[in-house]
Order: structure tokens, then C-alpha cells, then sequence
């Protein structure tokens, strides 16, 4: 069976999943990110590679953050942006989601972005469009459900090549709820395709996912065992609706054994950098000090988030 | 008394109504709007005609896809546009609506496309641009209460010319809530305007308006004895409101007498297409096997409906 | 200590408030929009001085007619302009809202155009991008608390010049809620700035500042006593939380003493401007033949606005 996410000559015609994803194709999304960083340096921030193209953000899931991201990088790409609440909208009229990417499809789309609550809705559309023949009409997941959130996944990575180069001989930790992060899933997949040697989870048995292991990365409950020697920390957000639930006594408590500080931290090698996809809850699973410390690359992240998105449209448009 | 659509030279200068408007007006809508029906299939889907010019979505009643609809057809027109959701803006804060549309046009809007659901409404800005002596803002009707939708009446007049040439010799029917439906008003008119011979309305009595005849329709309450013949079947939806309301005992007895499914479909003529103005209930008005069957025309629609906004806001806009 | 607003070359970097502002900033922003006036009487409203650069409309409170000027003036100028109603996303997630600035930033913010119902945000912003040293980000105030207003105060100053030509020997009045009015702080400093020699509120003591001598304005609770030989009549709106609280009886008896009324405005000079911030509580601040007559400039104010939006944004955005 085909990848979905590849057309028959083996080019990125939608970005699903960073799962099952050859190691080239993502190379080729971060090479291509690098050449649109220096674009947001620029007095003029455009290039005209998506113009005249229209591009729909489509939540279905309310995410200003992320929705802001894929419109700024649409935008220096020249698109026309069209945004849609969906929540609020069509689906609230009982029309099903087909029958609303049919339209949007007869409107002429050329992208679609999609954040939804539900796993493998992204892929449901891309599998519509197939079985449509419309090959020029590309999917871009951003969001779904605990299932994945690849454009996250690969600023992550873009991240840590920029810092340490190469993926080899790299360990990096992911912190905290696994088991419930889309952001942690891409993430591990990416790093495993390019080849980092050792991925550790850390976190409390109730937020781990059961089988860790089986995703081929190392389980540690104490955060500092699992700090020692790594490259790259990366923290995970608790979601607020999981600070005084059955999962965990408080956020207090969490703080207390998985948050970062710089106590923590200095297991961790001299060198090594702190990611966030963001929002932060200070003071819960990151320490202000460390946050707006010198090994902090939160912000960076949030630079190279758009230019690897700007690369994935850019990318998928460009497929035949 | 003058068509207040019209200008001193005949040109369309607002469009409210297709009531009254004359055939070439019509005529020179739908030839427009085949010139931009190949836009929609560029690479580039852009022309410059509205560059620089400000078009105001103001929908005082909230409706995402016409929104969308004519929010892409005025940036494939390379205008810039303005969402206003009205109903939690200024009227919120107890000012007229005239005093929001003075304040606009002082803006330097160039045109405003109305959604209303107060019937009139978009004729009572425009006679109040009149009274201004602002023959340079335009006026286009997004649908106003019960009383008309003429985008979408042209749009459903354009499909039809599309699949059938011609209106001379065609038999069309409207089925369903005709009595609450601006779509069909709108699209009637445009029927009778472009010399169709017969149109009918098919529907149980409570949803039909009293007198229909004086429309100049034929009045069916049997769905298949109206269907006999027919040209083009317009199906309309059904207002969830209906479904339970004192005018329908349910929404399963509705489909079983005016639901369109491929049996009661076979009355019709062996080329008869089937069109639906959107968001569809599948199993309420339609049979899925119909809606997305070989004679659907309902996608077509759609893309249609962006070439038809586009022309009707670059004539209104190139008026004088 | 410096002005923060200010440059190390005395350039205009933000426009946080008109209070300080030196006069020839103040005019140089007016001779600016002058410029920008005659841009929305062309065919093509635009100009490419914003090319490439990203506008966030940062609305923390909202408002569509003070986000709507700031959209238009940034479009007409070809930026890009992003909207986010801050209200709803990444606070109600209990990021602090330096935490969010830092990642606009991070997405290459050029200009933030904030509305925050807290006095002084948009000055913690500005310093926020200072201890950054990030002298090419640029905030512009578009409403903090009942700080300051600093656009509505320009766009009234640019009214008043326009039809007296100069400040020296005018008498302006400022009539209602002074009190609770940052659009009334705004422009007080600006016309003192400017050389006004006679400023007036009008107002019940209630709605008056105690000590409202010290602004430098005279003090009229005698609507009657107070327009005689005024210049300029600037009326606020009434807030309608303020009209059946605990400083007013009712919004009749308001009118009765300080809404506009033809025979009121009698007592100005015979060539007495009116004008209002908008939106108008008509029959309560502002009489219905007062707000349409020949020297109200209400809706001439609503142009400026647009072109003296342009004007700080262009200047900001060109500051070293």
C-alpha cells in the first residue's frame, strides 16, 4: 500500500503523519524551511511562490496560536488565506465534513490546513480527495486529536539540527504527558526516522503511555535520571484540565517532581538546549528561569515554525 | 420610478433583486461570469480588476459559506476585503444601521455586500447611498430575510444555461419550502425574467405560499406528478426549524412524500438535472444516491457560484 | 529620561500616548495623513510602503470599528495584516501577555496595534520590545483603559486643523463624560500640545475629573456658559452602563442639560465645528438634527482617521 502522503512519483502531496515518513522527505522540508528563515529577516517578507493559490485554514478545533503560524507563512507565500471557524459553521448545520470539503474543493482550494478533535480526520479528507481524483488539492495537518501534529514535530526537529547539526549520537528527552500529546508522537517519529539513537520519555506512570517502549524510545519516571546526559529536553504542556484530575494530585506536586529547573537541568549536558511547543504554564512544568534562560529555544521555534511551514505548502503545492 | 439597481445610463449598479431586473442585465451577468468560470481553473487565480477597492462583508445574520463564497471571488478580483459579523459589533452598541453604513462609507468602502434578515435591508442602504449622492458604493445582496438571494438566484440561472443552453422549452421544478425560501423567490424571477415556459413548486400546502399561481408558477402538492417532464429539479433545504415545527408532522414523513430519491428522480426526463443550493440534509429533502449520483449538479454549483460573485461585483464596481 | 516613544534620533517608534509628545511629531504625523487623505479618492487605494510587513491587530477588548480603521489603513498601505481578538485565545490559556508578545515577535512582527481594557499595556509592551532590543518592532495604542487614545486624539486634531487651519486663538470644547475618556485625555493633550490657548469640558461634576483644572482646561458644569464662543464642540458618547447608574439619573435627563441640541449649538461661534468619536447614542449625547447638519464633521473625522492611521503606522515603520 501507497503512503497517502505521497503521489506516484514519490513527492509530499499532503503532510498527515511524520510516521512512515522516509528520512529524505523530511531532510528535503528542513533544507527547504532554511531558505525561507532568512526570508523573515527581509524588509519585504514575501515570495510569490503560493500567489493566486488560496489556502483555507479550516479549524475545527479553536487554535489562534497555531491558525496565526499557517496564516502568517501562507501569506509571505502570497496565498489568498481564507479562515474557517468550523466549529461555528457549516457543521453546526448538520452538513457532514465531506460534503464540506466538496465545496470548499468546488471553490477552488488548493490547500487545505486542518486542525480537528478527531484522530485521522486530516487523513479521511486526504483519502476523499483520491478517491476524487483531485490530486491538486493538499492536505496539511495541523492537529489531530492525540494522533499527530506533524508541522510541530518537524520545527521541532528543524530545531535541533540548527542547534546540534546532526541527529547522531544525539539524546533528547521529552517531558511530561505523553500520553495525551500529539506534539511527543511527531516528535518521536521524526527523531527515530532521522536516526537519533536514544529518545526518552519522562513523566509519571499516568501520563505515560502504556508500552512506551514499543514506540522505541526509554522510560524514565524520575526526571532526573532521564536528564542525565541528554542533547535536548524538550517540555511538554500540561494541559490545565489534567492539573487537578484523576491523573494528578496538583500541579504543585507535578512541578515539584517534573517540572524544569535549573537545578534539574544542570543534569542534563553543558550544552544541551530547552524546547516548548507552547503556550508555557510557568510554574508548572517550566520554571521561569529556564524558560527565559540561555538554553532556552522556545523562541527560535516559534521563527523556524513558520518557515517550515511556509515549506510544507510551499512543498505540497508544488506536487503534481 | 427608475430600478433603483439601475443607474441614469441603464447600468447595474446594485444588485438587490431579481425581480424586475431586465433579461440582458441578466444576459450580461452570466457572460461574465463564463469568463471567470476559467479563472477558478488557473494557476494563477487572480485578476486585477478590484484592486485597491475596499468590499465590506457585512453580515448582520451569520453565514460562513456565503461569506466564503464571495469573500474568494472578491480576492480572485485582488480587492481588499473586510469581514464585518455585524450582529456583535456596533448595532450591539445601540447604533442605526445607517449611522454603521455612513461610518463605512466615510471609510471609503467601494462596495458592500449585505446579509440581512430583515427583509429590505439592502435595498434601504442602497436608497440611502442614493440620498448621498454616492453613486460610487455599491450594494450587492447576500440574502435578506424571505424577500431575495440573487447571487444565488443568477448562480443556480447560470447552471442551468450551462447544462441546458437554453430557457426556452424547459420545464423546472423548485421543491420544497417554498414559502420561507429567498432562493427560490429569487431564482423564479430570474426563471420568468429569461423566458422559461413552464417553472412549478412542489410542496405540501403549509410550505407553499398562498397564491403561488400569481408567481406565475405551476403549484404541485404530489412531488411525482410535479416531476413529470421536468428539465431541472431545484431541491431546497429544509430548515431544521421546519423539521419538528407545526408545519411538518417530521422530518421521515417529509422525505417520504418530497424527498428527491432516484425512483421519484425516474419521472423526470432521462437528462434532467438535480441541484441543491447547500448545506444539503441528506435523507431529509435528499437521497444520498441522488445528491452525489451522475445527474447531481450540485459541486458545479458551487464553482459557478464564485465566477457569477465575481462578475456581479466587477459590473457594479465599473459602473459609473 | 527619555520619551519612550521616542528613538535615540527623536524618531517616532511608538505611539503609546499624546501626552509628552512634541509638537513637531504631532505635526509631522498630521502633514503625513494629509498626504494619505487623497489616496481614498483614487481608483486604487493602495500604496506599498507596508510591502512584505506584518500588522497584528492585537484587540485584548473588543471593538470592530476601531479594529476595522486599523485594518483598512494597514491594508491600503500593503501589509499584511493579522487579526486576533486576544480575548478568547492564548490568555484564556493563561499565557501572560508578555509570553505572547514574545512569540509575535518571534513570528516577525513588523507593528502591533493593541487595545487593552488595562491602562498602560501598550507601554509594558513597548518596553518589553526595548529590554529585547527590539527597536524594528513597533506598538501603536489603539485604546488602553481610560489612558490614552492617542489615534482618536490625532484623527481629532487633524479635524480641527482642517477646518480652522491652526490652533492659535481657537476655543475647544469638550462636553460629557470626561471622566471615564481616554478619547477626551488624548485629545486634550494633543491641542495644548498644539498651542490651543482655551480648552473647556463640559460636564455634571460626576463626569468631570475632580481637579480637572490641572489638564490646563477650563471647567463648565453650565453646558450654556460653557459653548458660548467655542471654536469646536466635541462630544463624547455616553457609555451605557453610565445612564441608569449610580452618577447619572437618566439618559433624559442628560439630554436635557448636556445633549447637543440646534438651539444649544446656537451659543457656539457661527462657524462651530461638531464632532464625535462615534459611535453616536442619538437623543442622549448628540441631537438627530445636530448629528446630520451642516457643521457636523462627524463622518469627515472617519476619514481622517483612516489616513492619520496610516500616517503612524508608515512613520513607525520607517523609524531606524
Amino acid at each position: 500500500m501507497r503512503n497517502p502522503q505521497l503521489n506516484a512519483q514519490g513527492e509530499l502531496t499532503h503532510l498527515l503523519t511524520l510516521e512512515g515518513l522516509p528520512a529524505d522527505v523530511i531532510g528535503a522540508i528542513l533544507d527547504t524551511a532554511a531558505q525561507f528563515v532568512s526570508i523573515g529577516e527581509r524588509e519585504v517578507k514575501k515570495v510569490p511562490l503560493l500567489r493566486g493559490k488560496a489556502v483555507f485554514n479550516l479549524f475545527f478545533e479553536n487554535s489562534t496560536r497555531t491558525r496565526t503560524t499557517f496564516e502568517i507563512a501562507a501569506k509571505r507565500l502570497s496565498a489568498d488565506v481564507i479562515n474557517l471557524n468550523i466549529g461555528v459553521s457549516s457543521t453546526s448545520k448538520g452538513e457532514t465534513l465531506l460534503d464540506t470539503i466538496d465545496n470548499l474543493v468546488a471553490m477552488d482550494a488548493d490547500v487545505f490546513v486542518v486542525r480537528h478533535a478527531q484522530s485521522g480526520a486530516p487523513h479521511l479528507i486526504a483519502e476523499h480527495l483520491a478517491s476524487l481524483g483531485r490530486s491538486h488539492v493538499h492536505v496539511v495537518n495541523a492537529g489531530d486529536g492525540r494522533h499527530a501534529h506533524p508541522t510541530q514535530g518537524l520545527l521541532d526537529l528543524y530545531t535541533i539540527r540548527h542547534y546540534k547539526q546532526d541527529f547522531h549520537g544525539l539524546t533528547v528527552a521529552i517531558v511530561g504527558d505523553v500520553l495525551h500529546s500529539r506534539v511527543a508522537r511527531s516528535l518521536i517519529h521524526g527523531l527515530t526516522a532521522l536516526g537519533t539513537p536514544e529518545v526518552r520519555v519522562i513523566g509519571p506512570r499516568t501520563l505515560l503511555p502504556t508500552a512506551a517502549e514499543t514506540l522505541g524510545v526509554r522510560v524514565f519516571h524520575d526526571m532526573r535520571d532521564g536528564l542525565r546526559g541528554c542533547d535536548a529536553v524538550v517540555m511538554l504542556r500540561l494541559q490545565s484540565e489534567r492539573m487537578n484530575g484523576a491523573l494528578l494530585p496538583s500541579a504543585g506536586e507535578y512541578f515539584k517532581h517534573y517540572g524544569l529547573t535549573q537545578e534539574k537541568l544542570a543534569l542534563a549536558r553543558p550544552d544541551a538546549i530547552v524546547m516548548h511547543p507552547g503556550p508555557m504554564n510557568r510554574g508548572v512544568e517550566i520554571d521561569s528561569p529556564v524558560a527565559d534562560g540561555e538554553r532556552s529555544v522556545i523562541l527560535p521555534q516559534v521563527t523556524f515554525g513558520i518557515a517550515v511551514r511556509m515549506a510544507v505548502m510551499s512543498i505540497v503545492a508544488g506536487a503534481r
